[in-house]
């Protein structure tokens, strides 16, 4: 299988090594084209640029690969080369990542990875985001390659099914330790936030987020779940927030006309 | 009811009109917090600031009303008002708006309005999104104010039921055109993007990003279809992307160990 055309592209930007280690395991599998945020966009969510122009520029640092950084956010990124750069193509997959860092349980909301990978499937692409829970810029992304590869080459062969996008863990182990492949569904968690409150050379105060996060449960078929097992999570996932036993539930909060 | 306290915020900045509109109606309930960022940040999604110190400072200019900006993300100053302004104190229910600007539909992914509420959801407190469905400045917000409030007093007798999020959009209506309130799922929609390619004075190219939103349905008991008809939409939300019909149909990506 040599004749696919992949996306990649994340929110730690055009440098990280994380993109790096992702783009050789797309390459196995046919054209790609990266196009990344210029600089780390950590957080930055389902964030989207509408009130600034957006600049993009064809790098050549990556061998061998067509490769843009953009000044916008990892959504702008995808819409970019969904509109602009791959206009009139067919893209096969996009994938997003890989992220230094988890992004787990809650965490999808935050991410702008996922929130990446989640705007191509909007766009009927079928999109895999892929984390590794280890912050360090020198994080081991070989350990999972195999495994990394295994859920593209399906993911080509046989699509994902009933949903368009694959949200996708990958515990801090060695290749030895690494248990396997789990498909399971998103914890409930929470961060427990802070703030460091500290004062600016001019004596002013300013606040920087700080927190720590906790699931909330460990039930055997939730990602957190898996993690702690040893193995990589795969979560089928949407953007419908809807909570459908809440429609019901909630009625009377409906009225006719207040005259 | 007098004696609530009550989180205001809003993505449109701490000057838009939205926002003063939601004041007039919270203030009916008891004590009024407002914590608003101090420049518009539609399009901000869930996005938080991690990299960088945040600015908060107290305002003087909505009468009678504690009031802050800051120089956050939507997202960020809920988290300032649980962690730092409000730390010890109940907040009984956070209101984000009102949105100068639809969050129906997928909309409520890109939303700052509709994330600074579920970020405020996460943390336990009853949280409504409310947005209006006109993107001018000088928006009509009087002519729904009777039914915003009738949402709030709900909400605040009675709670939320079986979730913990409301996003509330609001048809641009005259009064007397307004046929009342539906509580109803979040419709499938999509927008069809294009970028403006311009060149700026240094003939630099950049890229600008404008859409036309459609609905992929018009169900009678979604959003879309409820405020087409006239009718204020209240979509009970959740942050739980899981796709559960999905896990079972992936199981194929499981594996074990590779050696």
């Amino acid at each position: 299988m040599k004749n696919k055309l992949i996306l990649v592209t994340n929110d730690d930007g055009i440098f990280a090594p994380g993109l790096m280690a992702l783009v050789k395991v797309a390459e196995q599998f046919g054209e790609v084209v990266v196009v990344a945020p210029n600089s780390p966009q950590s957080g930055t969510g389902h964030a989207i640029t509408i009130n600034q122009p957006i600049r993009l520029h064809k790098i050549h640092t990556i061998k061998g690969i067509e490769a843009y950084e953009c000044s916008g956010t990892p959504v702008d990124c995808v819409k970019l080369a969904k509109n602009v750069i791959l206009k009139n193509r067919n893209i096969d997959i996009c994938l997003s990542g890989i992220n230094h860092g988890s992004n787990a349980s809650i965490n999808i909301i935050y991410s702008g990875t996922l929130s990446a990978a989640m705007e191509a499937s909007l766009e009927n692409i079928p999109s895999i985001g892929f984390s590794l829970l280890d912050y360090s810029f020198e994080a081991d992304f070989e350990a999972s390659s195999e495994y990394v590869k295994q859920i593209v080459q399906t993911a080509l062969e046989n699509g994902i099914k009933n949903c368009n996008l694959l949200n996708v863990n990958i515990p801090k182990l060695s290749k030895s330790e690494l248990k396997g492949i789990k498909v399971c569904k998103q914890a409930e968690g929470r961060w427990d936030e802070e703030f460091m409150e500290a004062k600016d050379p001019r004596n002013e105060p300013y606040y920087w987020l700080t927190g720590k996060f906790y699931a909330n449960e460990l039930t055997e078929d939730s990602d957190l779940w898996a993690l702690e097992k040893g193995y990589i999570s795969v979560v089928p996932s949407g953007h419908d927030l809807t909570v459908y036993p809440a429609i019901n539930s909630n009625k009377y909060f409906e009225s006719g006309a207040i005259s």
